[in-house]
């Protein structure tokens, strides 16, 4: 079974306190890694969970306010130190560049690796990354900048195998790749078509993750994160603020979860956490009453989505 | 007696590692705060000890290299959201302002409050601010790019009044001023003159502290910073790592203790550790041998320097 699993990082807003630190996330899909914002002190987590920075391929930022991406500049050039040579590849807003560029030089530094920018648009949503196992996608949020969340999306999976049937209808390798694929199985000799659902198995579900930060309450990102296994969506505010909410582009514990209710979402994660609420309870309890399935993205908690048939 | 005090924020030289911070030192002057870099994490560290951000008005950043300056737009945004109004100074490199206002751009903030940005030059040294009790002066450093160091100087303290000799004397109120500048005591209607040593005893002495971040070996800061009290220079690293000290225009314990030992300093403080050494005890030791009033900068450590005659 693989991993598909979230650690969180950081789940302040703003500013960092004693106890929280501002938002980074961390997706393991199968031992890749994928880091999502990278507030102040992103680094000093990652080493306390013992996150070599040599296994980091691909970080995304979703938007340019402090708290989602002061902690980068300092990355990069820790792996610059570290003697790095492997790409790196960096997705967020156009403008991050030319701010990473300004502290290099200034600093009369270059990256002894190469850092592969791809610029983020806010027009619509599109896929950014994918390789064979998963593809990413922007998801286009409303905030006071402009702000993308992030969709991780597994591949539809190859059927599997089934041995016993395999070897009863003496099935060569060669065909076991289109098998794989859904072809049918046709025997040389014969002629005879042998349905794929005889031979193979039903494959794992494909899991998902959307990633929603730093938005207002917005319905448009539901179509796209339907059916989503994991959804963080920001709660900054609990809904007695809801006009503060929507005077900062932010949303309520409510708010997130009416749109993890109206995308049928699995699980709910909320985060981003306005300082003025040390404890974090009534956000929970308030999210709760709308989307029961809840759980609050407190520090260096590992959420995990198990593959399911 | 007024206080003056260092506390290390901190010790690491280039990436944060477990257990120690990048750059940053709270001086405190007759509870006066001024805040020497700005490493990633400060702020942090700065809520750690209970430093209300409200009371640092005046912030010095020594170079560019991000090890002792990237927590500082953080800060800066903390101090905006936390309803800030009263001006905030800012001494440093000309081009921080420059990388301040990039950020600030991109997202879209403005901060409510006035930054006044004082910059830096490195062609000689200059006094940069003072007030009634302190100034402050840069010192020139020999760094891969542009650096300066900053000395704390308490200006000559006025003499004590002797209040037995007063009155013996009968010296009336309008003389008292005059007395602690120095000036001698004209009895007015006999024109006699009582010696201004006769009324007043001698006042404690200035103190000073030299911070000397991030820089080469260089005699040339010696002779401004002689008989300082407290001497703070960077060792990145031992000895036998000379060559590689020199070309990354860093210092070695030796290195620091010399010139601590030419300063004719009270007090040495060694930081800014490479983190190829998880212990510090063989720096320490390194530079005692040639400085024996040495002490290793370590994270949360504060440094007082007490008043004498």
């Amino acid at each position: 079974m693989t991993k598909f699993s979230v650690l969180i990082l950081g789940s302040a807003s703003a500013s960092p306190t004693l106890n929280r630190n501002p938002t980074s996330q961390l997706v393991n899909i199968n031992e890749q890694y994928y880091l999502i914002d990278c507030g102040e002190g992103t680094q000093s987590r990652l080493r306390a969970h013992k996150i070599k920075f040599q296994r980091l391929h691909h970080i995304f930022i979703s938007h340019l306010h402090g708290d989602h991406y002061l902690g980068l500049i300092g990355l990069l050039q820790t792996m610059h130190l570290l003697g790095r040579t492997i790409d790196l590849h960096l997705y967020g807003p156009p403008q991050l560049k030319e701010i990473i560029d300004i502290h290099l030089k200034y600093s009369q530094s270059s990256l002894r690796y190469p850092l592969i920018f791809h610029p983020t648009q806010t027009n619509s949503s599109e896929t950014i990354f994918e390789n064979e196992q998963i593809e990413v996608s922007t998801l286009i949020l409303n905030h006071r900048i402009p702000c993308t969340g992030f969709l991780f999306k597994e591949k539809n999976k190859p059927r599997k195998i089934n041995p016993k049937a395999i070897a009863q209808h003496c099935v060569p390798k060669y065909a076991i790749n289109g098998l794989k694929k859904g072809e049918d199985y046709i025997v040389f000799d014969t002629q005879k078509v042998i349905k794929n659902e005889e031979l193979t198995l039903k494959p794992a579900k494909s899991r998902s993750y959307a990633f929603c930060s730093d938005t207002k309450y917005s319905q448009s990102i539901v179509p796209i994160i339907t059916n989503v296994d994991l959804l963080y969506h920001e709660a900054t505010f609990m809904q007695n603020e809801e006009k503060r909410a929507k005077e900062t582009y932010h949303s309520t514990a409510s708010q997130a979860a009416q749109v993890a209710l109206e995308a049928k979402a699995k699980l709910l994660i909320i985060g981003h956490f306005s300082n003025r609420y040390l404890k974090l309870d009534g956000l929970l309890a308030e999210a709760k009453t709308i989307f029961e399935n809840t759980e609050l993205a407190l520090e260096n908690s590992i959420f995990e989505i198990e593959e399911t048939q």
